[in-house]
């Protein structure tokens, strides 16, 4: 099962140096949701064979233009392609009303159901809610209201261990018992569950943060995800300006990485100064050693924990 | 003295084939205009090298998003980059609460004055003056309000013919009145004042129409103009589908061209469905050879017109 984030545009505030405005698409199995969408993403995605159509879901951190000004261009887009499918739009109450307006100053009708969902920067909310998985916003801190989202699997039912269970002649609710984790009892004996069954896959978990200043706080949303992403916007030597603009350093990245003990760091949101990002990383492995760069194009998988991990979710 | 058109972006709709939707930058001696602003525009301009810093006027012909959704993003980057010249946009009236509410959005003030002036479609209409050149908007006939521009450089004084007034002692009055075209009178005699002046140099003119149905009024707005931009979204077997959206076929454009009688006529707002432009180019110069395609890059230098138009003006 397929659990990936891939990178479409990874520079702050204007395009340069061939980098594009944030976006970045999460695919979870046959789900695929796109987070931010800075101007140019609809290029982006035919630039990286990016199958737009299966995406129903977009994700809006907040709204400063190189994180949205790319989604009325991509929706208007939708229509003229002739889609059909709804799509739902995460992202701050004012954002509705902008769309709108410029759908309704081209006086056209999609040809499909765009509905909205306003976020809050109000803790921890739960946003998005499928059998498989769950997206959650969470406040950062940043010149205007900002939100994280955490992409969360949900936990699954136990496996059935066939080896140990050929014998005993269970019923079709016994396995129904056995996957919920419950003992079950076969002519007086009752077995333990773990005796007859096998843990589930590791649930795994993506968290996403950019605009925000340098904030421990996180630290509470995001703990221990298998992925994170944070914005570098500037190297340390520039951190009152970081801390000015409501940005983060490459140093400030890796020591939010290290406080929620998360498996991997990707950094991205790259001040335009930085045409090679060499340094950058370089600065925030110091802090962070299992940091990688938000290279556009580039698709993370995020894989199961290995075997030594299997307790963690129990 | 400079008087240019280069082509930013030049397909409909969707950018696709390589080519952006609708933008392209006029120059006129020192000055820079923009007409229409796709999405990516701000892009296009980098890729081409495009001095963005000196445009001062931008023109929006009608509100369709592939010919203004890259325009917030080009307000917003002028402001990053520490912009401090004014800025004058003309477009449709409900432009200015869009662009508007989405600098309200970001919570930023622009660190330069940004100026709206609402175009109509009633008639021609002067809508920017300077010593030099007029602009002014034009109605086009589309799904929903839509003006074409003409950029019509003024009459220049007549130039003094200094082998013939060399020894006619005339006074510094004299001088004015025969290069605003009178004559003069030394000594009791008068002098024709083509006697002892040249034309002026020839008044050039550039029309742009975008998006438009095929509409032959539009010779009264374009009459003899020296570069005609004029839209050829879809190739003649198309001409339902022209007509149902209110775009024009390449057919159309090239008769428009002959109809106004122009002096060179570029067709641009092709289909995606055209990825090779040279079917569409043969079939406008069918009607109208002195065609040429708006591919993106290219810069169209307006010459003054060949001596034998030098008796036009007058």
């Amino acid at each position: 099962l397929n659990f990936s984030v891939q990178i479409l545009g990874s520079n702050s505030a204007l395009a340069a140096h061939g980098r594009f405005p944030t976006a970045q698409v999460v695919q979870h199995n046959n789900s695929f949701f796109l987070i931010d969408c800075g101007e140019g993403t609809q290029m982006r995605m035919s630039h990286f064979h990016v199958k737009r159509s299966k995406i129903q879901h977009i994700f809006i951190s907040h709204l400063h233009g190189d994180h949205y000004f790319g989604l009325i261009g991509l929706l208007t887009s939708y229509h003229l392609m002739g889609r059909t499918a709804p799509l739902t739009i995460y992202g701050p109450p004012l954002l509705e009303e902008i769309i709108q307006l410029q759908l309704n100053a081209s006086n056209s009708q999609l040809g499909y159901t765009l509905q909205f969902v306003p976020t809050t920067t109000d803790g921890k909310q739960l946003i998005y809610d499928s059998p498989e998985l769950q997206v959650f916003t969470f406040p950062l801190k940043h010149r205007i209201d900002t939100t994280g989202f955490l992409f969360q699997e949900k936990v699954g039912k136990r496996k059935i261990n066939k080896s140990s269970t050929a014998l005993l002649g269970l019923q079709a609710n016994d396995f129904l018992s056995l996957r919920d984790g419950k003992n079950v009892a076969v002519n007086g004996h009752t077995f333990e569950n773990e005796s007859l069954t096998f843990a589930p896959p590791v649930a795994r978990s993506y968290a996403y943060c950019s605009d925000t200043c340098f904030l421990p706080e996180l630290k509470e949303y995001i703990q221990g995800v298998d992925l994170l992403y944070h914005e570098a916007t500037f190297m340390q030597e520039e951190a009152l300006k970081a801390s000015q603009t409501f940005h983060s350093t490459t140093l400030q990245a890796g020591e939010i990485a290290k406080l929620a003990e998360v498996k991997q760091l990707v950094i991205g949101h790259f001040s335009s100064k930085y045409a090679d990002l060499e340094a950058p990383l370089k600065e925030a492995k110091s802090v962070f050693p299992n940091t990688i760069l938000a290279i556009e194009g580039s698709v993370f998988q995020i894989e199961r924990a290995a075997i030594q991990h299997l307790n963690y979710s129990h």
